[in-house]
């Protein structure tokens, strides 16, 4: 297979407000080309296979925010969209790596990437009856998330009710896993947008799953939850949270883990059930995955996970994740279904064209 | 002085949505008298000389409130309206107490009561250079909120900087004291809502006070944390709280103490900045005094706030207290101040009327 000439990435063109847009006078991304460097020593060129989607990358464009605010730094205008990547190696100059070996590396939205081998994060080994994409969710950033939040943060223990919101979701649904058959709480509920999720969480382990978009929603809840929940874990914000603050249990605790509906947002949805908070003791505590990692925690838990999915308690099959292929072109167009709730559990990109010569 | 003959109360007619109205076709209350029942066995005639005035009294009249939320029963139309009294004791068949005692009890409004002397909650022992109103407030539960909040909830310490909202109000001016006195942490800076009560803030220990109806309050603010706070006691929920999410330290700690400009808003301010809490990874605990004192914690930490103001560093003036002259027909006219921003310090209502033939 001839190397590849050229470079194809996506720019944060507009950072944008409201949802992103992908055409018109101001799209939010951009697409460039440039020729491929040739390779110097303890390099390696590298082939982006899979992409990882996750919410967060929203909060990362957003327009005007304050870097200092932000728990990774933003990405600019001009700069490459930032993501995780499942790669593999074309050509290499560096005896880490060898071509066809598949690698991790936050590469970004770009096809093809020639860097120096101390930039990839690692080589990924094969598990039989494992994808490798689930190293970019369940067995990654996303699988420790659920970890760290529910048993870490949360502080989720064997009596409890948790409720999970997003359970269809990456995070959620690993939450709901770990929830019930790993910490073996008492009862699962979970909140996704349609029957079909629902019954796949409650495949999972989940008692109940509701569907938030039905009629009903908020009084079948209620019925669900007679002695209240004593924990909530928050993948969604706005509406949903708000409500939420009225089904805790006195002294619950919420883990703010994400607020999906609120990202495209302007004007966020306001929260109106404060008084919940002090009248019945609420504690509320936000996290974000790397301050466990960047504990060192990281290893010892996917290790965890691992034996976990051995063990059983963590199924990791196809309905785990929602694999897109797609044209690099389109690239921006599978990571905004993040927002119109189209992916069950993690959303990965999978890209179909070799656009080895330079062109799309 | 003869006995009284008649009890005057007034019991809560019209739960209100929003602001109490005082007058109209619906009032919030309304005053009623009958006659006050001759002493049995081991009872005592109270005479109420002083009211205290509290936040937390709007909340437990609200129309509709689910009674599992709040953290003491609600006040139900017919009930007498709930609140700490001083009273004195007219007459006695309880050897406990005599003619002349001054005592502390959660009578409600009401301005005479024949009652078991077993209701009372304990006599006042006179301190010298103390008022007995203190014992309302800040050696009373206001002290106790103020305490619990700060050091427990909050875990404020030495290098911190803590922002107090409603610092002139009861609770805040005493948080104000014990955050810079007594834990001695670096910085304090208020809030409040003019110059004057500002400037009395600061004389009780904060670093700065700023006011927030002033023009540029939100600039100022950002000024004067240019790293950030690591605690925020908040008494005032809605806008404030949430333009001081945006200003917590990266693993700050909010203690969620009060709402006050929620109470009388049927429809809520929103909170929007909700994604503060996860990115900077902010603790939000709300917290109720009850708890404290329910776990047996009440008389040691009154202790250590009278040792405290006696060390000198807790002040307890005139300034800590708005004593308002009032006859019984006006209390809930002087409640209402409480929501008018008018009050500095305690809020507390002496009575100024006798009543003591049953009419007023």
């Amino acid at each position: 297979m001839p190397l590849p000439t050229h470079s194809n990435r996506f720019i944060l063109s507009h950072p944008p407000t409201d949802l992103p847009v992908l055409s018109g006078p101001s799209p939010t991304f951009s697409l460039q080309t440039s020729p491929l460097p040739s390779l110097s020593p303890d390099q390696v060129v590298l082939k982006t296979i899979f992409i990882s989607n996750d919410p967060a990358q929203r909060a990362w464009i957003t327009a005007g925010l304050d870097p200092a605010r932000l728990y990774t730094p933003p990405v600019l205008p001009g700069q490459v969209m930032r993501s995780r990547n499942v790669a593999t190696v074309l050509d290499s100059t560096s005896e880490k790596y060898q071509p066809g070996d598949l690698v991790m590396m936050s590469m970004g939205w770009i096809d093809h990437l020639v860097t120096d081998a101390g930039n990839v994060d690692r080589k990924i080994e094969k598990v039989p009856g494992l994808s490798e994409t689930h190293f970019l969710g369940a067995l990654g950033l996303t699988g420790l998330t659920a970890l760290y939040g529910i048993r870490d943060i949360a502080r989720a223990t064997g009596g409890e009710t948790v409720v999970v919101s997003g359970a269809a979701g990456a995070t959620g649904s690993m939450v709901v896993q770990i929830a019930k058959h790993v910490i073996g709480v008492k009862r699962v509920i979970g909140i996704a947008g349609d029957e079909k999720k629902c019954r796949w969480v409650e495949g999972l382990g989940a008692d109940v799953c509701l569907n938030y978009k039905e009629e009903g929603f908020r009084e079948k809840m209620v019925e669900a939850t007679p002695e209240y929940v004593e924990v909530y874990f928050d993948n969604v914000g706005g509406h949903i949270l708000d409500f939420m603050l009225t089904r805790m249990k006195r002294f619950g605790r919420v883990a703010a883990c994400g607020a999906i509906t609120q990202y495209n947002k302007g004007e966020k949805d306001g929260l109106k059930n404060w008084f919940e908070v002090i009248s019945n003791r609420i504690e509320i505590k936000g996290f974000v995955i790397l301050d466990f990692i960047g504990a060192g925690k990281g290893p010892a838990a996917v290790g965890e996970l691992v034996q976990a999915y051995k063990d059983g308690k963590i199924k990791l099959g196809d309905e785990n994740e929602t694999v897109v292929d797609t044209k690099f072109a389109d690239v921006p167009k599978t990571w905004m279904m993040l927002f119109e709730g189209k992916n069950t559990g993690k959303l990965v990109t999978k890209i179909t064209d070799g656009a080895v010569q330079g062109s799309l």
